[in-house]
């Protein structure tokens, strides 16, 4: 047998998923996950760490892709608007992956374990979000308050995303829900 | 030796958080607590189911306070005030409680297991919040949007809170907070 494997990764991945959905979570193991996609599970530790990065490991991808489009926001933009700028660009990179994110919640859903791994990643989003505001110039305490309101859109926006049937894209819904969010904490207007 | 102990919840919630601080929560037992309190295990047992409810004890009693108040706040109120005045009553019940909220913290910062705990805290808070506005008939992802971002800037004015060295009450902060929200928010301003 060759050592190349073509597309191991997301061989990997897909199998894994079958086997959460059909199986769950916790009764799965890495074998089962290496048999299933025809691959070795030396193959599979050389992609992953464990079963549970399957459904985690683009975390840092997002959150490079994220600091970056608020580094490159205009000057002129504001903190939230900057901090919208950060999600649209990891909906972008979200975007092609809707089947899979729709898998991987209901995986995520069925187990609280799982469900404490994804608020920990919502978390880093947020400080590394802060921090990219920070270095923007804005204030310490603005940058945190802008940056956990931000992923409180996105976590909404990414639920309403998943729940509808392939009409709209992520990066409208994100817009949508910062614009909402505009309206709800207008104070001139009644929710 | 009575049955009778006096404040013996309290005494075992400030032996805890002592040991928790000295020795690390991972190496505090249940005995030592119990015995640092000078009360015996089957008291600990009597009050807390594990070592770790001392520290989150109270969510169930912040919920009910902050969904009453959501429930009677003035039919006029937007989602957002609505969700403010739930925010303010949680803030009153934790508010006398300062210098255990920074004792405990501190626990809680340097455990991730324990940050784990804390986040789905928080998400409780938000889904138990996001319930309570959809009884006043907000729709439903108005409902979601509206308490996800609430429990942001609470977080956020929690944190000011026990970082500042007591000249603010937390209702105070928690206020500031929301209006500080309303002016990130607002399009026609720069933040």
């Amino acid at each position: 047998m060759s050592r190349w494997q073509p597309n191991a990764r997301g061989r990997l991945e897909q199998a894994a998923l079958e086997l959460y959905t059909e199986r769950g979570f916790d009764q799965t193991t890495v074998a089962e996950i290496a048999d299933r996609a025809g691959l070795t599970e030396r193959t599979f530790f050389r992609h992953f760490n464990d079963k549970r990065e399957v459904l985690f490991w683009g975390q840092d991808a997002l959150i490079e892709r994220m600091t970056t489009a608020i580094a490159q926001a205009p000057e002129s933009a504001s903190a939230i608007d900057a901090a919208g700028e950060g999600l649209r660009a990891a909906g972008e990179m979200l975007e092609t992956r809707r089947a899979q994110a729709r898998r991987r919640q209901a995986v995520i859903d069925a187990n609280p374990g799982l469900q404490e791994r994804e608020l920990i990643k919502l978390a880093s989003l947020a400080e590394a979000m802060a921090a990219a505001l920070r270095r923007r110039g804005v204030a310490e305490s603005a940058a945190a308050l802008t940056a956990e309101t931000a992923i409180a859109v996105f976590k909404v926006a990414y639920g309403r995303w998943l729940s509808t049937a392939g009409r709209k894209d992520l990066t409208s819904v994100i817009g949508g829900s910062l614009d909402e969010l505009k309206a709800l904490t207008d104070h001139t207007r009644r929710a």
